[in-house]
């Protein structure tokens, strides 16, 4: 962290999830922007329970897991190093599996805090510190892998164009946005609500309005219609998970919005590298969530009694809806995407 | 009115809209069924007014404009002739026009009104009770009707099928569930929330249940990953337009989900007959509201000021997405609707 790039890199992920005395506080999106109010956890089981609540997403819950990971250290920390070790291990399954979808992916980043912590024991040092520094490490990398992705993406849209995008792309959507502003590409955006979290009207209009661009929301029924209404000229998102045979798992909604895509002409690019730990869908298990969140709004009951809900939390859009995935080497057609091991 | 069936039927529309003692009562279906409310109109411009702020939708406004011209005559009765029958004219023109998508459809329920109470005036009778009686006549002559659409209808759905809807297909779906029922043909429904108004979650899906139907809600971005996951057979909705070109003017989603149904293989059947006074898609002037209901759920704001907001009340499906048009004289596919009125 040696200069003021670094500093509001630092600044700005301290802001999403942090260790710090014994404690990890993570900025609750749930009710961000209306309010700022951060949960602290005081045990990394109370982190992987924050995962599994969705107080924060998209990127939001992978450094949470590792930041668990140096609670989870601090909370070992007066045990002798082979219980120490064991007990990272099981501190890293609980937080890699508190939400299935991502299971395999966050499995890497807990792996590299355990080893991180195990290297720092054998030397002797502080294993929750060396997991920060870890986490660091991997965050500031993220953050120039997504600085090209934003840099590639932005080439793909037409000067003063429409973009429509989904639920919330967290700093794929913020690197996008700033290498449009580089270009001086006053680019609009139309941003469906994404019921039931409402992660677009929350974190996406907001984000987008803050960053100086014009922003439109709609509701998750009127993508189609828009786009015959208003001329869209690229349809982009972020992935949970971008399995090497093109399929892109993203949050509900992105599967419809592509199809309706398709039949409008508007090519669909997706942000991220593929994930080599998912060769195909077959590896992926969508998540279904408590169907309470779709017979409420705004906590609310919306329906009577006896109507049962239905809440898979994600879905998956297959490669021949997808135009390009975005990675950081450059845009790759979805059927290959095994030629980004070998870019 | 002289037999059970028609009591029935005379109890089911009083309480959707009504005209008694000087003035009109329209359900509030946008409380509906969490507090049964009644809007009363003292004036025919409170009832265009009620229709324009979404008091009552589906065939509401219809009936709502046909017993609101009997308020209107009840309101000028003491004025000469020759100033009651202009009296007439405006207000008919005030309750056509309320909302702009079923203008044409609205404009030939209130000329209808408006001639009932000529002649009544002509016959010295009086003119409210002449619109009442038209009214009542109009109404039973579709609940006849739709019974058929839902007896065409329930011809198409698989032995315990799954059916998926879209909005609040008012008497149309309850008609295609009874026929259902004398079929003992259990089939399970699956119905998005419709948002902004959640008429899905509200209105569909509480009397589906009511009717002792299995029915799943999902939010308006699931229907495409829900055909995925779940077996669906049939996508139905209701129409405010059917076009004679075979173009489906609905409530905003209907597009989307004819478009995801087309990919999955799943027919889509939209329930009415084909308005004349549309011969084709260029009459019809789809209705922009309030954008603010788009930033706000449940009566609260989701996004922060400075984000806009589109809201476009219905959307438009064309033919190529519609397998059948189901009216009261069987189902026509949607590029031979002339065809209804030689049958």
């Amino acid at each position: 962290m040696t200069n003021d790039h670094d500093l509001a890199f630092l600044l700005k992920y301290r802001n999403v999830a942090w260790y710090e005395d014994g404690a990890v506080r993570i900025l609750d999106r749930r009710v961000y922007p209306r309010k700022k109010v951060f949960v602290t956890c005081r045990t990394h089981q109370e982190v992987a329970e924050a995962i599994r609540d969705m107080v924060t997403q998209s990127y939001g819950p992978f450094q949470a897991a590792s930041v668990g990971m140096a609670l989870a250290a601090h909370q070992c920390a007066d045990k002798p190093k082979d219980e120490q070790i064991a007990y990272l291990q099981q501190a890293a399954t609980r937080l890699a599996t508190a939400r299935p979808t991502t299971e395999k992916k966050m499995r890497l980043i807990t792996d590299g805090a355990e080893l991180a912590a195990k290297n720092a024991l054998d030397a002797n040092q502080d294993a929750a510190d060396a997991i920060m520094d870890y986490t660091l490490g991997f965050l500031e990398d993220k953050y120039y892998r997504i600085a090209k992705i934003g840099h590639y993406l932005a080439e793909r849209i037409p000067k003063n164009g429409t973009v429509m995008t989904q639920c919330y792309a967290d700093c794929d959507l913020g690197m996008m946005l700033r290498a449009c502003k580089e270009r001086q590409n006053e680019i609009k955006l139309i941003v469906p609500e994404t019921r039931p979290y409402l992660q677009g009207a929350r974190l996406t209009a907001s984000v987008i309005y803050d960053m100086g661009f014009d922003v439109t929301l709609i509701t998750d029924n009127m993508p189609a219609f828009t786009m015959l209404t208003k001329h869209v000229d690229v349809f982009t998102t972020a992935a949970d998970v971008i399995c090497v045979d093109g399929h892109i798992v993203n949050k509900v909604g992105t599967y419809q919005i592509a199809i309706a895509a398709k039949r409008h002409g508007i090519p669909y690019y997706c942000t991220g590298n593929p994930n080599s730990v998912h060769p195909s869908i077959h590896s992926v298990h969508i998540e279904e969530r408590n169907p309470d969140e779709v017979l409420c709004a705004m906590g609310r009951r919306t329906a009577k009694k006896g109507v049962k809900g239905y809440y898979p939390a994600f879905d998956i859009t297959p490669p021949d809806l997808v135009t390009g995935v975005v990675t950081d080497k450059g845009i790759l057609g979805p059927y290959e995407l095994q030629n980004y091991y070998v870019m």
